[in-house]
């Protein structure tokens, strides 16, 4: 299954790039391959200041290794018990992330991440998870969008299991919030971790229908709206936007604050995430009524974009 | 001494913002104050889009109530033994604080804040200290300025006792580090925390000579370059600076965190301290010999300036 994980985040990161590239023929991705010297590496791809995105990253990483103490306990912290032999614990972690943020403010920010863990205990057991999601972050709110992207998310999540959809649409909202804003990052999509169950097979045949489903559920919005027009007002909007799209990677992001912790992780593709331009003003609140509370509403109070 | 130190941190908030309109006389400061319900309140005074500067704020409060369980628990961890009566703390702490961005990428970046605490432990005793910094982020390296920052802090600290400046001077650079770029945040300053010694008395006389050299030390070196030319690769490389002052700001400053996570603190206030705007390239690396290269070797090797 190790490889086969592995082929999926490969193919996944192909898809995106090409996909991207189509939009923006004029801009040319820099990839970068870089070894980590604890065990592994992974390839970045990054496409900066093209015409229609202003920043886009996919990267994939296949790393292995022993497990650092403070992982350890962050994992340990989530609930897992991980006996470890002589105090070290061997992992292999793979995965695949990528933050789309295009130019024109009416094509939203996109997020996915899928990966795939494994530790052996001091008996030899092994323990394994899957963990992943997809999420929109929009600057103005299109319902249109919204439901595509969710309907799309919904539908590859129902074809394994009905359930699933509801509860990891409601792990999104519940985690990719900005506490000290009293609002989420974006209108949500699906988010899950440590899923261990029924079985690895379904599981990962989970993981890829979600990993399948990222292009059809984005590159649309995409394609529909990054030829419309803007005024200077909404480019600023969007500006502060991109400001608590840092806010929540640099101040909660599980997956950021593990990274720069971890001795020897590569800072470049963790903080390829952040956007190539952002703003704070003091006390900027939109008017009432406006296209800028409107949105501020559903980061607030997130919605059932599908039933 | 409580009212003294009000008066110091208020004058010290009137005396910067005098000279902050001074040099930018078309840009107006909005001030708010705020109440915190749970007991105190401040005054931030906030400037945006000037001519000379792009965001200053400078920003005092006065605040007393109980302490959090979790502020409580952040105290001890730095080694405070803090009895609690039914697991109340009563507290007060003031302070003044500001951060001060121009437009200009020769004006530097300057922040300075200087506070008060007491905490009324189970059987009345009080423990009290003092703690503060003033710190200075050039996204160019000048010499001059360095030596005429570090010089004038220096003489405010050796009219107290000649062994405060070297300590004060390597806890700011041990203190504002990132770790994950492996560079300081800027070229230092003086920061100190918890002094409580040798005398209530002698600490605020101490703090008083800091709080006074905060306009000396820094708007001489505004007022000789923000007349200065610049070309657009300079404002580039100083807004990839402010990336990095969002990110240490946001990672690691232990007042914004501390902030970030204290029920009914006022978010505004606290990420004043964030630049208006901000960048972030992938991958950016300056050339060998440049000048965006010699600030990052002074940053990556703290210099002593004064001797």
């Amino acid at each position: 299954l190790r490889s086969r994980m592995e082929l999926l985040i490969m193919e996944t990161q192909a898809e995106m790039c090409r996909a991207l590239t189509a939009l923006d023929p004029g801009a040319s991705f820099a990839v970068d391959s870089w070894e980590r010297k604890e065990g592994g590496g992974g390839i970045s791809c990054v496409l900066q200041d093209g015409e229609v995105f202003e920043k886009a990253g996919v990267n994939v990483s296949v790393v292995s290794g022993l497990l650092s103490e403070e992982a350890a306990r962050q994992m340990r912290s989530r609930g897992k018990s991980l006996k470890a032999k002589d105090g070290k614990l061997p992992f292999c972690a793979m995965g695949v992330s990528s933050v789309i943020h295009p130019k024109n403010p009416h094509v939203p920010t996109m997020h996915f991440n899928y990966r795939y863990f494994e530790i052996e205990e001091a008996d030899g057991t092994k323990q394994w998870w899957f963990g992943g999601g997809t999420d929109l972050t929009p600057t103005y709110l299109n319902e249109e969008d919204a439901v595509h992207f969710h309907k799309t998310l919904k539908e590859a999540c129902d074809k394994h299991d009905p359930k699933l959809y509801p509860k990891y649409k409601k792990w999104c909202d519940d985690y990719f919030y900005i506490k000290h804003r009293g609002e989420r990052r974006g209108i949500g999509g699906i988010f899950f971790d440590d899923m261990d169950s029924p079985s690895k097979e379904e599981v990962f045949q989970f993981v890829k229908s979600c990993a399948k489903a990222v292009v059809p559920c984005y590159i649309p919005i995409v394609k529909k709206h990054c030829h419309d027009s803007f005024t200077p007002e909404e480019k600023l909007w969007q500006q502060l936007r991109r400001g608590r799209y840092v806010e929540f990677n640099l101040v909660y992001d599980r997956g950021t604050k593990f990274g720069l912790l971890t001795p020897g992780s590569r800072i470049e593709s963790i903080l390829m995430s952040l956007p190539l331009t952002a703003r704070w003003e003091y006390m900027h609140t939109p008017l009432e009524s406006s296209k800028e509370a409107e949105i501020l509403e559903v980061l607030r109070n997130p919605k059932d974009w599908v039933h």
